[in-house]
């Protein structure tokens, strides 16, 4: 079966669980994920009998392809405002829509069209949260180009270039090795790597501290994402002390990892530890987050949420400490759970290198 | 006045005729635009006696500077959610919210808040669709950037390359230049270029052709958006004739701009030249739409939108001619409309340049 027909087919699956006779996939990226169209104005009606993409006449053109899995239409630009009319008639029934992908002005819109709607939440993003194994191997490959892209920073070293020089050479290289960067890199020095959400700057990277960086590759629409905290010649023995229980934290948070895991416990091992050494209040993020099509989606290791883990999540383990003034560590990987317990897809050493 | 007060005060006089006692902004655009905030997660309520930006515990630190300009708070990650319950109470009246810049899920959250909403269209895009003077010089500076880039895509010749080579080196200039491009550059030769909305593809690019490249460069937050199609040595008669439509269809569009002029005049404008000369059915995109913190904004020269042009409204105008399968032209200027008519920040030529 192909992809998309074989992914039409779990969500007519999750639609019948929700007594929908037709849902209303709004959400870009879901849509990207659920039709191949790849455009900036796409919305797909899914049916029992029938999924029919509807775009405007600029990709016209491009989406003839999708044609072999879907029925595709072009219509006005304005694309909520040229199905309301046929809405209740196309869907016969009880339509579903995307509440957290819909604006309020596109479902007043949709209100005129008589039929009747039905809020979901989180249908297609529990869909998407579970791989399929060639999406497993397009992840491996986005972090495999990341492992060889902390290969260069290890061999180039960090001391005495900028933040910023840096984080532009990951960029080209995000761009030589796959098809851009997930996002711009994170690289952070010293007291910068002091914020959970740093920036790079255009200041010089000193010796004898820390370096965070956060990197990611895409590769055919699927993300990297993973961290390191490297050293710039002999540091501090708090710097060492912070990273070990960083490592501690990620390596206890990651033997939990396993199907039929609670979230919740994941997010909590890794705070466990952190808190246990005395750094518990600066460690305020999520343990980690899926990694798919979205660069951060379901399901998360995040305060005050539940859920379990299932065979084909992948997701990342990025516990971090932030002394606000100082420094920072943050280790990240990317794991995808499997029948064994889980692989790890980010192949570079996690122990602390000193790069100089 | 600093930028932000002006700005706030602008959307204070724009609430007062709406009879809007608060707005509520989350478009992440214009959440930028009014008050500084460049984060992933931030959300504004104005009233007429305070302008508050909500915020999460990742940004605590960046949020720092603008507490000069206007109050922060930095709350739960899920900020609809944490200021539901103090809505009415900090609103203290009629709480306007961004229709189409608020999600169904949001807005049905903020309904327990207890305060009347009232849903608003287009505020925020309005005030932004006027620049001030240090805005227009935001965009003439990225406009000077794409032209220096057109200079060295005409001294390195197109033919014998691949699309996407070309692109990826744009790409590179654009972040030489500015701090980014404002989208993929688009390079699309011969029968790509036919395409409205063509990606660069793993091709070689022909001899005797024209190539469509559209491009931009993102400076402090503020983009460019600039069109030129080139020749690549001898071109058939048509290829000049159709180009010499273009650029008459651009030439009468821009003729029209100035303060008051109608939007659907400057477009009607450049439809009918091109219908006239014969190829009405290969140009269905809008003429324009307005640049700014946003790629396109307003306002829009498109089929069915009225309006009229103000002072300090910057817009491409961009016609083009897509021949199915044979050929496309695009020629696209930024341009400003100021006192005296209007200004074009592009200054690369538009007339056919043959660069081998």
């Amino acid at each position: 079966m192909s992809t998309q027909s074989e992914r039409i087919g779990r969500l007519r699956a999750a639609m019948n669980d929700g007594d929908l006779d037709a849902l209303l996939v709004s959400g870009s990226a879901s849509v990207r994920w659920l039709t191949g169209y790849g455009g900036s104005n796409g919305l797909a009606l899914v049916t029992q009998s029938r999924a029919v993409l509807f775009t405007d006449f600029r990709y016209a053109d491009s989406v003839e392809p999708l044609r072999q899995e879907l029925d595709v239409e072009v219509v006005d630009q304005n694309l909520v405002g040229a199905i309301t009319p046929r809405l209740a008639q196309l869907a016969g029934g009880a339509v579903g829509f995307e509440s957290n992908q819909l604006t309020h002005a596109a479902w007043s819109l949709l209100g005129a069209s008589g039929a009747e709607l039905r809020p979901t939440s989180m249908l297609l993003e529990n869909l998407r949260a579970v791989k399929s194994p060639a999406e497993v191997e397009l992840l491996r490959r986005a972090s495999h180009a990341s492992d060889q892209i902390y290969a260069r920073i290890a061999d180039a070293g960090l001391a005495g270039r900028t933040e910023r020089a840096v984080a532009h050479q990951i960029g080209d290289w995000c761009r030589e090795l796959g098809d851009d960067a997930s996002f711009s890199a994170v690289v952070a020095a010293a007291e910068n790597g002091g914020r959970p959400h740093a920036v790079a700057r255009d200041v010089e990277i000193p010796r004898g501290t820390l370096v965070v960086i956060d990197l990611g590759v895409r590769i055919d629409g699927y993300h990297g994402d993973c961290t390191r905290t490297f050293a710039t010649g002999s540091t501090e023995a708090e710097h060492k002390e912070v990273y070990e229980v960083v490592l501690s934290a990620q390596q206890a948070a990651k033997g939990l990892i396993r199907a039929g895991a609670g979230c919740a416990d994941v997010h909590e091992a890794a705070k466990r530890v952190i808190g246990d050494a005395g750094y518990g209040e600066f460690f305020k993020h999520g343990t980690g987050h899926g990694v798919g099509v979205e660069i951060h989606e379901e399901p998360r290791f995040r305060d005050g949420l539940g859920g379990t883990l299932q065979v084909g999540n992948a997701v990342t383990v990025e516990p971090g400490i932030y002394l606000p003034g100082r420094f920072g560590v943050r280790i990240e990987d990317l794991v995808v759970v499997d029948a064994d317990g889980y692989e790890t897809l980010t192949g570079f050493p996690t122990s602390l290198l000193d790069v100089g």
